[in-house]
C-alpha cells in the first residue's frame, strides 16, 4: 500500500511535508519538483524527497501530488501537468483558503482526483531553510473533499497526512473558508487595526506589555501574502468583518448608555468561548498541568531544573520563562503531562530549595 | 534616606510590591494592612512585609504609602487614613486608571503628596498566593503626578519604585488613561469581540490555532475586573473604539471595491508598527538573538540543552517549545542574550549532534 508521493513546491510547507512523510509505512518514495534549483538541492540534502527527476517522470509515476507552490500559480502547474497525471492518482494542496481551488479541481479529468488541503501550522522562518519535521505535530489538517470524492479516496490521503503527526478534519470548502475567515483572516485585521489606531503614539507603543503584544502578534506576518490570502476569501471576510463591527458597536453603546450588565455579559460569554479554546488544544496534545517555580540564579538554571525534572522521570511539555532578572533569577512556567507529574515536580523542586507550586 | 513604607491590600500585586521592595537600600521597613487576616498572615509569612501594626500606628509612622486594593475601596480608605497621615507623606496607588484617581488626589491635605501609579505587569495567579518578587522586572511603571507635586518628592518616590527592577515613566493621568484605552483596554474589547462573533462554533474553535489563540489571549481576563475598569475609563475608551470601528470599516470597504492597493497599505502600517514593539521590549531587556534547534529526544532533553548552553556560558533569556512529538522530539526557540552567544550556542548545539541555528 505504499505509495509514490510528489510534492510540487519546495518551500517551507513542501520541505516540511516531505521530511515528515520520510519513514510513513505508507510511502514508497518522495520526489520533489521547484523552480529554484537552489531549492531542490536543500530538499535532497536534508533528506525532504529522494529524488528531483524531470517534470514528465516524476508526475507519471506519482500517486499522490502535493501542490506546496503559492495559490497564484496553480493554474500553470496545472496545465503543465494535468496530461501527465496517471489515472487513479489524488492531487492535494496546501492553500490557506479552499472555495477557489475547489472550482479548479472541478476541472480535473475523471481519471484524477482532486482534494483539497489546509495544514493549520505557521512557523517562523520562510522556504525550505525552515523546514521542520516536527510541523504538522498535533496541528489540525483540514481536508476539503469535492461531494464526488470517493470515500476510500479520502480515506488513503487522510491517513498519509495522518503518518505526519497532523489530526485530520474533513469539511466543505465552503465550510472551511467562513471558519478560516472567522477564526484567522478577521482576527489578523482586527490585529493590524488595533495597531493602526495607536498613530505609532511611541508613549503607547512603549507601554505595551505582553497582552498587546500577544493581541498583535499575527499582524507582523508578511503584508503581501496576507493580501493575498485575504483577497481570496474577500466574500465571506466581508460578511464577518461586519459581524466583528457590530459586536463593537455594542459594545460602545453599552458603555455610553453605562450599561455594566450588558457590558458584563459581552465580556463573560468572550471569557467562556477563551476557556474553550485551551480545551480543545489539551485535547489534541494529551492533558496538562503547570508548575510554577522562582529560581534563585542563572546561567546553567534551566539546565538544572531540566535535570531535576528528568530525574524524577517527568517530561517536560513546555516551559514559559515569565519573568527575568539577569544574574539573580526569574519565575518561570513548565507545563507537565499532568496533576501527578506536577506534584512530584513540586516534590523534588522543593527538595532542592527551589521554591515551586502547581497551579 | 530609608524610608518606613505602608503597604494597604496585601493581593497580588500588594504582596509582590513588598516582596521587591525587600532589599532595597531605600527602605528601612515595610508594614502592611489587608481586611483579611489570611493574606496578612501569609505577607509575613513569606517576607513581603515586616509587621502589621495597628492601622493607627502603621499609617502615622509610614513615609510612603502604596494603595494596593480595588479602586472602589479608595475612597472609604482616604477617610479611615487621612487624619492620620503625617506630613510630607507620600501617597500613590496602582491601579489600571488614572483619572478618576487624580481627582481623588486633589481633595488630600496639603502636607500629603499623592501621585497616581500603574505598573503595567501582570501575573498568572492572583491574591497573595501568586506574589513573585520578579512581577515588576523591567516592567514599565508608570507615574502621574499632579501639577503641583513637587520634583523632589516625585523623584523620592520613583527611585524607590525602580528598585523593583520595574521602568518608570512619568505622564498626566489624562495621557495614560488614553494610552491605556489603546493599548490595553480596546485591545481586550475587540479580543472578547472576536470571540463572540465565532457563536460558539465547535467547527471554528477546533480550528484555532495558535494565532487566535494569542490574539484573545487577553480576553480570558476575569469579567468583573475588566467591567470594572473599563467603566473607570469609559471616555477614551469609547473614542478609541470609534476609531478601530472606522479602521475596520476602511477595510471592509477596500475588500468590496476590490482595493488591493489600499488594504496592503493598512497591513504593511501594521506591520511596521508591529515590528516597533519587541524592539521598545528589547531596550528595556537588552538585545536579545533567538536559536531555534530540533532536538532528538525525551525526557531529560531540556536539561541537556540547558547544560550545554550552561557550560559554554551562554545565558537563557527565554525558552519556548514551538513543536513536540511525545517520546520522540520536538522543536525549540532559545532566547539568548546577543549574536555572539548564538553562534556560540549554535555550534555547541552542533558538537552534540543538535541540528541549530540562528533565526
Amino acid at each position: 500500500m505504499a505509495e509514490e508521493v510528489l510534492i510540487i513546491g519546495l518551500g517551507l510547507i513542501g520541505g516540511s511535508l516531505g521530511l515528515a512523510l520520510q519513514g510513513s509505512p505508507l510511502v514508497k518514495r518522495i520526489t520533489g519538483l521547484d523552480k529554484s534549483a537552489a531549492a531542490v538541492e536543500q530538499a535532497i540534502k536534508i533528506g525532504a524527497i529522494d529524488a528531483s527527476p524531470p517534470l514528465e517522470e516524476a508526475v507519471a509515476r506519482a500517486e499522490i501530488i502535493f501542490l506546496c507552490s503559492p495559490m497564484a500559480a496553480y493554474p500553470q502547474i496545472l496545465r503543465d501537468i494535468l496530461p501527465l497525471v496517471r489515472p487513479g492518482a489524488v492531487l492535494t494542496d496546501v492553500g490557506s483558503t479552499k472555495t477557489e481551488v475547489a472550482a479548479l479541481f472541478t476541472e480535473l479529468p475523471a481519471h484524477v482526483f482532486g482534494i483539497g488541503g489546509h495544514p493549520m501550522a505557521g512557523a517562523e522562518t520562510a522556504g525550505i531553510q525552515g523546514a521542520d519535521r516536527y510541523l504538522f505535530e498535533n496541528a489540525v489538517y483540514i481536508l476539503t473533499p469535492a461531494e464526488d470524492t470517493p470515500r476510500s479516496v479520502l480515506r488513503r490521503l487522510s491517513r498519509l497526512v495522518e503518518t505526519t503527526g497532523a489530526k485530520v478534519q474533513v469539511m466543505s470548502a465552503a465550510i472551511h473558508d467562513q471558519a478560516v475567515a472567522r477564526i484567522s483572516h478577521v482576527p489578523h485585521l482586527a490585529a493590524a487595526a488595533l495597531l493602526n489606531v495607536t498613530k505609532a503614539d511611541p508613549t503607547v507603543l512603549m507601554m505595551a506589555a505582553g497582552g498587546f503584544r500577544d493581541t498583535t502578534r499575527v499582524a507582523s506576518g508578511d503584508p503581501a501574502l496576507w493580501q493575498d490570502i485575504i483577497f481570496s476569501n474577500a466574500r465571506y471576510i466581508s460578511s464577518e468583518l461586519q459581524k466583528l463591527i457590530e459586536e463593537l458597536g455594542h459594545m460602545k453603546k453599552a458603555l455610553e448608555q453605562n450599561d455594566r450588565g450588558a457590558l458584563l455579559a459581552m465580556l463573560e460569554q468572550a471569557s467562556a468561548l477563551r476557556a474553550q479554546i485551551p480545551a480543545w488544544q489539551r485535547s489534541l496534545m494529551g492533558s496538562c498541568s503547570d508548575v510554577i517555580c522562582i529560581v534563585p540564579d542563572q546561567p546553567g538554571v534551566i539546565g538544572q531544573l531540566g535535570n531535576i525534572l528528568g530525574s524524577c522521570q517527568v517530561n517536560i511539555m513546555d516551559l514559559e520563562i515569565l519573568r527575568i532578572r539577569e544574574g539573580d533569577g526569574g519565575t518561570i512556567r513548565i507545563s507537565v503531562p499532568d496533576e501527578q507529574s506536577a506534584r512530584r515536580a513540586v516534590e523534588a523542586l522543593g527538595e532542592e530549595h527551589i521554591k515551586a507550586w502547581t497551579k
